[in-house]
């Protein structure tokens, strides 16, 4: 690809990404929506003005390093020890029930044991991002309401992860190996761990060694490349270099120069992570969503059984904040949004082979609906437990 | 390239160009010619621990296209237009006798004619971040001394991206076409002052425009597109992609989001940047720089010809600022550094088989002589004139 190919694909990315992320705002919902949809306009099964190169690839895999790694920044371990109990019951029951509705979803409709788990684990993750987002706009993100989801959402994240790496593990593999479930979910939690106990014990000194760059970019430069680089230990490790990069964003969480590393991490994000979800929404063929195409049925009654299923999951979830002070409705409510996360595990399933393209677009509306409904029932429900 | 590849190639790239740029920092030097050297290091011609892929030459590419944005964005027209006279003819002196003395040298030393114009167009332009930050430290920047150089090295910019144009035009066309010439020169000047224009009198409704985005990031995508797709249309005309992208930078200096615009760029910037430059050192062939070796020392005698040439050149030019306010050995001085602009210029000429390798080492050389050279000149000049 030369340089006026590479530029022309930039700038229709870029430009379709902005403007359907700015409709996507205007009619109440999250951007990252708009630039799903984007893709899925200028993709392969609508215009087909742009193409997925290696280049673009490999920038959008980076990407969505770059955005967990930002998401591990502003995880602040301390906030969800204080909500404890409940955000972790919550997040534990609000990853098991939905995988399991999926996954016997997922058997009962006979697909494979493979398929059924990939099916399940994209209804695990919540996506921190829209949650937090709804939240702030009804006031609630500093109420127990607030702390028991954001809490939720953290925890929600790192099993989010550690199912990422089982997924992947398997994936490779090819069949269900538990031993090699173990091995991953052990080496994940390990690498996770060990990155939080450094963050912890260590983090300010890292900081005191960044402290020791002078030029212009070192803060930004050496922070990417110690999220580059755990990403790609994790890689040697087998395990995805997401997490790397998520534990990079914990650890550095740590330092003094949290703030400044934040402030710079965003735009350098901006410009990666869109090429991904503009791949992503790129990788949706529309003409399998066609309800009056026969052999289309079974994936749309898919996305209506997973979508029942998704929701069911996470409002069984809220009950884990029984007890504390926070409305079990709303929490459940709150943790029903699903994004990047469940769509990176579609991703990893849609590229390995695994799931194939109708069971993608199923999960992209499953993704497309929960993100919409949870705004709509949050102000809702408020509105109710006022009067 | 799979991921884990690409992902190493980035670690590589980022930790030596930072850990080079400090050094370089240290011993007073920019710390751009740590990335230079960072590059000759790791490539081929000593450790071989990277190589360039397609993916990296198009990142490094879009890095020398937001570094230009970004010089564009600095750009105050204003300011220039205030010394007006005397940096005019700094800056023109300083681009055509340095010209002159390098096309002689290299018709003298038997190249051919556009071997010629490639050695002379190297040594034109002076790095405004150079002289900027070597003016600071010597608290010199808000003086008549520091405006005209500015002021010079800004439209020595200017001058030098014609010339790059010129330079583009001819390494297509393969021989000198002086109607190409005008008709590239034309293209290019017509482009920049039509930026400038909508700049001046259509930049702030731009700003309107911008302000009507809300997502977050919008602010630094719209602008990187906006700097990619002038870029894109400047390759369309046959003109360096570069030219559009400055051209964009000084449209946008002209908006009220301008500072806003630089804090995000930077980062981008800081991370795209410094893959251009390694890979330029990388492009270095350390061997040929052997004087043991009785083959290299034509081009070992060049490189201090040409230093020679571009030393008196400069040093000529100071005499423009005659009859202002300002010191012309001083101001001759700080026209002395070389930087991105006549590297990008030699790459050029390298990429396009027109300048070997020797000849480009060559010019590093005369590079790293004159950013060397100003800063000690100066602190003696000014320590003279204060005594």
């Amino acid at each position: 690809m030369d340089l006026q190919e590479f530029l022309l694909n930039l700038i229709i990315i870029y430009s379709a990404a902005r403007v359907m992320g700015e409709i996507a705002l205007r009619l109440g919902q999250p951007s990252v929506l708009g630039e799903l949809l984007a893709g899925v306009l200028i993709g392969g099964s609508l215009f087909g003005w742009i193409e997925e190169t290696p280049t673009l690839k490999l920038m959008g895999e980076v990407g969505v390093m770059l955005l967990l790694f930002e998401i591990g920044l502003e995880s602040d371990l301390h906030a969800f020890l204080k909500v404890g109990r409940a955000a972790t019951l919550v997040a534990v029951v609000g990853v098991a029930v939905p995988f399991l509705l999926g996954d016997l979803l997922g058997l009962t409709l006979g697909l494979s044991q493979l398929q059924a788990i990939f099916l399940g684990a994209t209804l695990t993750a919540t996506s921190i991002a829209i949650s937090a987002r709804a939240l702030a706009e009804l006031g609630q993100l500093k109420t127990p309401d607030g702390h028991v989801i954001l809490g939720a959402a953290v925890i929600d994240d790192l099993l989010g992860l550690i199912i990422l790496s089982v997924l992947i593990g398997l994936a490779t593999t090819g069949a269900v190996s538990w031993l090699e479930v173990g091995r991953s979910a052990g080496l994940a939690t390990l690498m996770l761990a060990t990155a939080i106990l450094i963050g912890i014990f260590y983090g300010h000194r890292l900081g005191d060694f960044l402290k020791l760059l002078n030029t212009r970019g070192s803060l930004i430069v050496a922070s990417v490349t110690f999220a580059l680089l755990l990403g790609y230990l994790s890689g040697l490790l087998h395990i995805a270099p997401l997490v790397g990069a998520f534990a990079a964003g914990l650890v550095l969480a740590r330092t003094e120069q949290l703030a400044h590393i934040e402030k710079a991490i965003k735009p350098v994000a901006d410009v990666f992570v869109p090429i991904f979800f503009v791949l992503v929404g790129a990788a949706v063929n529309l003409s399998l969503l066609n309800p009056f195409e026969a052999a289309n049925r079974p994936y749309l009654l898919l996305a209506a059984a997973l979508g029942v299923a998704a929701v069911l999951g996470k409002l069984v979830a809220g009950l884990g904040a029984l007890g504390s002070k926070a409305d079990p409705l709303a929490v459940g409510i709150g943790m029903l949004p699903r994004g990047e996360v469940g769509l990176i595990f579609a991703g990893v399933g849609l590229s390995q082979g695994i799931i194939k393209e109708g069971e993608y677009s199923a999960i992209l509306l499953v993704v497309a609906g929960t993100t919409f409904l949870s705004p709509i029932l949050l102000k809702w429900r408020y509105a109710r437990l006022r009067a």
